[in-house]
């Protein structure tokens, strides 16, 4: 039987309910949330209960089935009304997030051919269910391609060292946490633990909402996977000191020659990688690619986020509580760039579902088969 | 009359206070408190109620001068005895620090050639005045020196925009708040906006002990410095987008080839000043300087510090208290290194009271007049 957690699963005992991880106590607190409705969806959406573009698009994608399953189907018209309803609120639950308005559009088209109310709530759930199975694929395939390279570096550092493990430094979750399992830069990891290659994971603290203590850190502890957590600013010091044999990281957004946007800072991480000769990987899968663009620099846009974000941090109190405190002079000014763009020159080779290329449009095309 | 706060002073009342902040506190609370014995002086450097290594050498230097107050004057025995008991007491209080004991056993050399307690105060007290002075003065040349390095920028800058004001990104805090006034990598700061130019600073948080949000964004603040927070992270983006003019921070240690050990993370955004053509100043006293090694990567020991100081981060609640906040799971490892090493091929200059010098043994050396 699998009872290892997942971020969403339909309840074993009722499959009317969609059982989620609540993400905002992590991780000091593991605590399951019930989902019953579409706007339970909605909320979890909304409050970031759930957050990370796979885990949002799947959470609409439920919210779709239970609203099929709360819709009036005393008339097609009825029922049609309240799915369109469902269908607006849980799009706009976070406006920037693409993947919500893709699934929730998805599912919408998907019960059309539904016959009657019954046909409708089956092909829903199906329709969840198969971009549930999608996703947990995809990251397992992005593992899979990733493997072999943690394989390589633990052959060689055994010639010298049999006791050796592979030093791995990543920023920011890029883990199952954001999606549904395996996660995207951590799926190598998990399959290299599993197959019993010892695996340290460098866990970058990511400033300013501390995704790095706060989700990675914790999963990879519920997945048994050795790791230190450091402050942003460590990782320049390891590398420079044969700490660091490689570093993975996810992405935002990536462009057909290879530039890679992703959470702040992790320019500043491959910039030492490149300095240090210490192979850099970005995990891309090909529904982040935008091949519309080629110059991550000047074409991709970061988004500045609240300054509070930087000037609060919340930490677990003595007593048992989340607490925010502020951390600056009250009346100081704070800048918040949400991400950055790592140029295809400093980054070793790309991961997706597809398999491994360079850094370049080349290699770009070709792994996407165009 | 000098209103201007500095970090330690004779109070003007009493020549036998010493006024010191209360560095514990800030940036959310300015509080004076006196010294008026060496066991305050002990103390306070213990509590690291003042830090910063100049600091603590002339908190020490003052608390000999306490002690000299204070010590049995009914025989040179008891006197001396006293005076001994203090020095050993003050040059404990910290025992890293350097030039704290330098700074104790200078005083306590000094004050042998007094003839009698009367003469010793006096000497203790001229030696402490004299030691904060020196500190005052070579804070002041550095920036002297640091100062036409921002002209040159603004009148650049002008040439395409009336408007442009000079922006500078600094790590840690080498502010006056480690001195007495100026600082080190500041003090051209100051001297710029004292002379009209407009400056603007980028304040880098510096995670675990977050030294930039707690001091340097502070002492900014008090001489009316605009500038802005930002997260370790955010550095290498806004290099990547021109709104980063040159980089200044201090050092820790540096050695005769121009390798420089600083705060954590320094070595991260000399990386990125680098790739994007920025220049990068480092700001070294004389005394900072370790001409007996050459490789900083080899050869400067870098301390490893608590884990708890990554673990937790102190700031102001709501109640205006200051609480400390678990930041990750509570089982989870950090790792905790305090400094890291600036290649002197990253660096384009080196600033210390003696003048400006290329990050390269003869630079070096003809700075030094060796």
């Amino acid at each position: 039987m699998d009872t290892h957690l997942r971020t969403l699963s339909l309840a074993a005992e009722d499959h009317r309910i969609v059982n989620i991880i609540d993400q905002r106590l992590l991780p000091h607190e593991l605590v399951i949330r019930e989902l019953r409705s579409y706007r339970d969806a909605s909320e979890a959406i909304k409050s970031m209960t759930v957050r990370g573009a796979p885990l949002i698009g799947i959470t609409a994608a439920y919210g779709i089935y239970l609203a099929c399953l709360e819709a009036p189907d005393d008339s097609d018209a009825g029922f049609d009304a309240f799915l369109r309803e469902a269908g607006t609120e849980l799009r706009s639950a976070r406006p920037t997030a693409a993947n919500l308005a893709w699934a929730v559009d998805r599912q919408l088209e998907k019960i059309r051919y539904g016959t009657d109310p019954q046909a409708k709530i089956k092909l829903a759930l199906e329709g969840a269910n198969q971009m549930r199975a999608d996703d947990i694929e995809s990251c397992r395939l992005i593992g899979v391609h990733t493997l072999p390279i943690i394989e390589r570096i633990y052959q060689r550092k055994q010639l010298t060292d049999p006791q050796a493990r592979v030093n791995i430094l990543t920023h920011c979750n890029a883990g199952w946490l954001g999606c549904i399992d395996w996660g995207t830069a951590t799926s190598g990891i998990y399959q290299a633990h599993e197959a019993g290659i010892p695996v340290h994971v460098w866990v970058d603290e990511t400033r300013p909402r501390n995704q790095g203590f706060n989700l990675t850190s914790w999963e990879l502890s519920q997945r048994g996977v050795d790791h230190t957590c450091i402050v942003d600013n460590a990782g320049g010091h390891l590398m420079q000191h044969g700490m660091v044999d490689m570093c993975i990281v996810g992405a935002d957004r990536a462009t057909r020659r290879g530039d890679v946007a992703n959470k702040i800072g992790t320019y500043l991480k491959a910039l030492a990688a490149h300095d240090n000769q210490i192979p850099f990987y970005a995990c891309v899968p090909g529904s982040t690619f935008d091949l519309s663009i080629s110059d991550g620099l000047s074409e991709i846009e970061i988004e500045e986020r609240s300054p509070d974000e930087v000037r609060f941090i919340q930490g677990y109190n003595i007593d048992h509580s989340m607490v925010s405190v502020l951390l600056m002079p009250a009346t100081a000014k704070a800048s918040n760039y949400g991400f950055d763009v790592t140029p295809a020159r400093l980054i070793t080779g790309i991961i997706s579902e597809h398999g491994l290329c360079e850094a370049n449009e080349a290699g770009i095309m070709g792994m996407m088969g165009k």
